[in-house]
């Protein structure tokens, strides 16, 4: 698999780049950023996933992350792919809505879609689950892929969840940045998942973190942190359901409610050194 | 002095805001950005100033600068100002040049300008120098104006030294990423004082902080980081014409070549938390 750099800058001892393939996944050219910290010849590092949420590219968390100083510190690759498929008509000239900014593109949910016109293109549970990662692998020789967490804002942070729950000790550890804990309940996750994978509710439950601990996933831990004035707390993130499903399937998760920040990458920036840190003592 | 709060985000305990204000100096309406930091009520801390390159606005560092950790860890307010005066038609229908990147607006070079169509907006000095931090004094009660430093990155490390050597007594702590430190000596900035002063040299003097230290302004000491792979450092930037100007005047100077780094904010982010570190120290 070829992959094409777009920009690699020296950042905190190490290199930041931004690269671009042709997934075959996706039937796109899908772009991703890789920070690889400062480290000795042939060493290998541990991976931390990020996924962004709705509307953001890999370049959001890229810009504004504020990682780059403590994975250097803690020697930990940081990777953050973009959130769906992008590109003219994709799925057709006649898509529905795709200028939506919750569905379409910048909305992949992290789902294989199986709904026309998204089935094609909308393959972002596979892209996260084995191409990415098969890339990775191959392009990067100081990442150690038997040492892997993931972590995620808002949509992301439901990216991170599911793909942590359905691959059991694929991640060693896992976190949230305001996740939307239940897409089955909420708005923005009834229209991706409706829209998507279709009407039939069961269907749904391989994405929504609380159904699928529900339905017996298990995690080792959790780190999670809320703010406490988000503005989508209340209807559409629902920490409170995911904080009942840990307690019921007795998953020991630190749900941190954060007093005053809301859904922005202030917030995010401001814990990301916490959860990185959390995970390098769990990657080892 | 009226001021619009444009968003107020929470971040490492304090408190990012963005204001904008209308400008006396430069008949416009100004944007700029204020850190502060967690603090006791009625405790008054030291303000560090930010100047930004060619192209940037207030939120470029903002978002990319990675500054409010350290900010919050020294409990120093830190103040991003915009570069030039924006606006359609700014200087009348006719105004040469506008589009440029290296002219006009996004480049006001902090500068007072003499020329016409230019010297009824841009004043950018009297902008930096006067107008903004009695703003500031007005609206931000922990602002202590007797402890200031000031930094800034390329144009704005430009802005920085002048601003200082002009003032003396003014700042305590002096530093720059990346500064052009001689205008009179590069394209950039022969355009730009060509361009807003006119074509006697003798008046630029003021705007070069090589000549400013030739003639006698001085500095208690000073910090300078400069990446090795810096695409402008030959041409444009010439770190050693001010290691040169300083180390003639006896002015201790600091001037840290760094090796890979290039002009962009990844090379400031990562030196950001020793700059605001070294002026922590000195502003007390």
């Amino acid at each position: 698999m070829a992959l094409k750099t777009i920009s690699e800058n020296r950042a905190f001892g190490g290199v930041q780049g931004v690269y671009a393939h042709a997934s075959t996944e996706t039937g796109t050219e899908m772009t991703f950023s890789v920070y690889v910290p400062p480290h000795a010849q042939g060493a290998k590092l541990p991976v931390l996933w990020y996924l962004s949420g709705l509307t953001c590219t890999h370049a959001n968390v890229t810009d504004k992350g504020e990682y780059r100083a403590v994975c250097a510190e803690h020697g930990v690759i940081f990777i953050a792919p973009d959130t769906s498929p992008r590109g003219q008509d994709l799925g057709g000239d006649d898509v529905p809505d795709d200028a939506a900014y919750d569905f379409g593109q910048g909305a992949g949910f992290y789902v294989d879609a199986v709904q026309e016109p998204w089935a094609k293109n909308f393959r972002m549970r596979s892209y996260i689950e084995r191409e990415l990662p098969a890339l990775i692998a191959e392009h990067f020789p100081a990442a150690d892929m038997a040492r892997q967490g993931i972590t995620g804002h808002s949509m992301g942070g439901h990216g991170a969840l599911t793909t942590a729950l359905r691959n059991p000790g694929r991640f060693q550890s896992v976190s949230a940045f305001a996740p939307i804990t239940s897409p089955m309940h909420c708005p923005w996750g009834e229209k991706a998942l409706g829209g998507y994978l279709g009407d039939d509710r069961a269907a749904w439950r391989d994405y929504d973190a609380c159904a699928l601990i529900e339905d017996g996933a298990a995690l080792p831990d959790l780190l999670i942190d809320q703010g406490t004035a988000d503005q989508f707390l209340k209807d559409q993130l629902k920490t409170g359901l995911l904080a009942l499903a840990c307690k019921k399937a007795a998953i020991p998760a630190q749900i941190r409610m954060q007093e005053g920040y809301d859904h922005s990458y202030y917030f995010i920036a401001t814990f990301m050194a916490d959860h990185v840190q959390w995970h390098a003592e769990r990657l080892g």
